[in-house]
């Protein structure tokens, strides 16, 4: 089977979520000792996680994972971000050395960290913590050309994919979206210009906190990929390739792949919402088995978001990626389910 | 000692935090493997638990505890909510069994559960897990006279402060405020608009989702009770004592003998927010100490954070009380906390 027909059975496997089951939670949650509807948006996603499970209450996600997935740009070079190519690679090392901001809030909130290398220049030594599936050393510069094949992008899709089915198979029971990759909120931009409509002002945002200049520029590179490439979004892998990141086309492997395994898809900030529009485009019932983990401070996160029709359960103005702002959303998931397990109902407690 | 001298103590014993640690977690801050600023609200969350610990970095709270506060209302035979008054008991026995929301939420995040009554109407059974220091049996209608005398208010201070400093001394580190209590959204509105200086109509909420018919009559309830008392915010024990409730006295004891022992206080929703302001008039730098855990649907809680300057971390359209909005923030603290523990630093992972 060639690239793009194992991509198109991943999409294929996203089959809906049992709306009957969120129906059965919604009315369990008027049976528990607390006023109807009085616990909000964790009733909400109560029911979802239901909905995934085909059975209320739902499990209690117990071993989360964050897949940080990472990769290189091709328009670095054109001055979208102050940091060097290299502090990618740099990055990843602390990833596995355990110094990152992902590695302290998943220890914090209980989460194992998979690295996944998918187009990180330069070699990167074996280490247990990192997935070595590079396709390519960074992409090509998107301003001037394709950022990568449809190939290429194929290929990452089905390594983050790959992924998410081994850490399913190790007990992972809810995937969180990481990301990191000097200059990807450009690709990032794009992708959400391309699938929203929007223009590059609307959705380019200052990423690591970039200067005026640095910034007028990164939306003239935006405006310009957009014209160079006239994405079409019912061609989503095209828009992908053309665009975006190795990580985000891993990224949507890890949704699709976590979506036909029932597994929650939590998502962390513009990289993974970018993300998510694509598997969206691809199957928009992906997104049924998506939780917005938090929404960052870039304005491309909040357009994508809406688009997604998905709240943040986090605000908290993070702009840090990593899997950071999914990763502290996990115990707002684990709540939701526990509540549905273990609350007491009027009928239990005797009250009535 | 008389009473009122008691509660003079216990607000003196109330010292600055130490603005320095916070200076130097920022600084700390600027040095970790992250984009400057990229970690938004949970950065000066950090600096301000460094500044409560008066040091840098701060000790990661492991010992959470919920004291949930409860006590019963006289102003409830003017109709303000549909539930009967025996409900308060009967939860109190549910938080005693384990099977309330708050019970279940501090299970999720590794929290012990305290039940405190200092105003339930009728006598409750000896449970381990319930301190009593019952007051009385509920206030009086307050919109007819006092709901309590300033003894009274006095005393369910010291009760919540002697339970915050038992709990201290057993090793907890974060204290989180809740309370139960039918009818309590009355009073704490009451406390709100005293304060804030607001009208009825901006405070008041519909608690646990009251009809319009219900809505208003309690609007006219906090007007005429405003009118009846002509609250002096320049003698915080008098609003409490008049318009307060039992369960809100004692939260404010909590909060600071919390400040006092430097141990930061999870602020839950409206009811932890009314007490909160009467903390603040009897000492400003008791709000030092002082996290806001989430925002609350009800409009006085918003009016309340936004006196008090405290932004939110959690805004999830809960209206539960009990604690939960607060304990659904406690890894959000952990997080921020560990973050300046752990992290690398540029120096420390080579990355310059």
């Amino acid at each position: 089977m060639n690239l793009e027909d194992r991509v198109r059975e991943l999409v294929e496997e996203v089959v809906p979520v049992d709306r009957d089951a969120a129906v059965i939670a919604t009315e369990r949650h008027l049976q528990l000792t607390k006023p109807a509807g009085s616990l909000g948006v964790l009733e909400k996603l109560g029911a979802q996680l239901c909905a995934i499970a085909r059975r209320c209450p739902p499990p209690v996600p117990e071993k989360p994972a964050v897949v940080v997935a990472t990769g290189d740009h091709g328009i670095l070079a054109k001055g979208v971000s102050p940091w060097p190519q290299e502090i990618t690679a740099a990055m990843v090392k602390n990833f596995c050395e355990g110094g990152a901001a992902v590695n302290v809030i998943s220890e914090a909130v209980g989460a194992q960290v998979s690295v996944l290398d998918v187009g990180v220049a330069g070699e990167l030594p074996y280490h247990p913590r990192l997935h070595r599936a590079k396709i390519r050393h960074g992409t090509s510069d998107l301003s001037e050309g394709p950022a990568m094949s449809r190939e290429e992008a194929a290929k990452s899709i089905l390594a983050g994919a790959e992924v998410a089915e081994q850490l399913q198979r190790r007990g992972i029971d809810l995937l969180v979206t990481g990301d990191m990759g000097i200059g990807n909120t450009t690709p990032a931009a794009c992708l959400v210009a391309a699938f929203s409509g929007l223009a590059a002002e609307e959705v380019t945002g200052r990423g690591t906190g970039i200067d005026d200049v640095r910034y007028k520029g990164k939306i003239e590179i935006v405006k310009q990929a957009l014209e160079l490439h006239s994405p079409d979004p019912m061609d989503p892998l095209q828009v992908l390739a053309v665009l975006g990141g190795l990580e985000h086309a891993a990224l949507i492997g890890v949704m699709l792949r976590g979506a036909s395994l029932r597994v929650p898809v939590l998502l962390d900030g513009l990289a993974s919402n970018a993300a998510a529009l694509v598997a969206r485009a691809l199957t928009p019932e992906s997104v049924s088995y998506m939780v917005a983990g938090h929404r960052s401070t870039e304005p491309g996160a909040r357009a994508a978001l809406e688009i997604l029709g998905l709240s943040p359960l986090i605000d908290l103005e993070l702009r840090l990626g990593e899997g950071t702002g999914g990763l502290l959303a996990v115990p707002l998931v684990q709540a939701a389910a526990r509540i549905l397990r273990d609350m007491a109902t009027f009928e239990s407690a005797g009250l009535y």
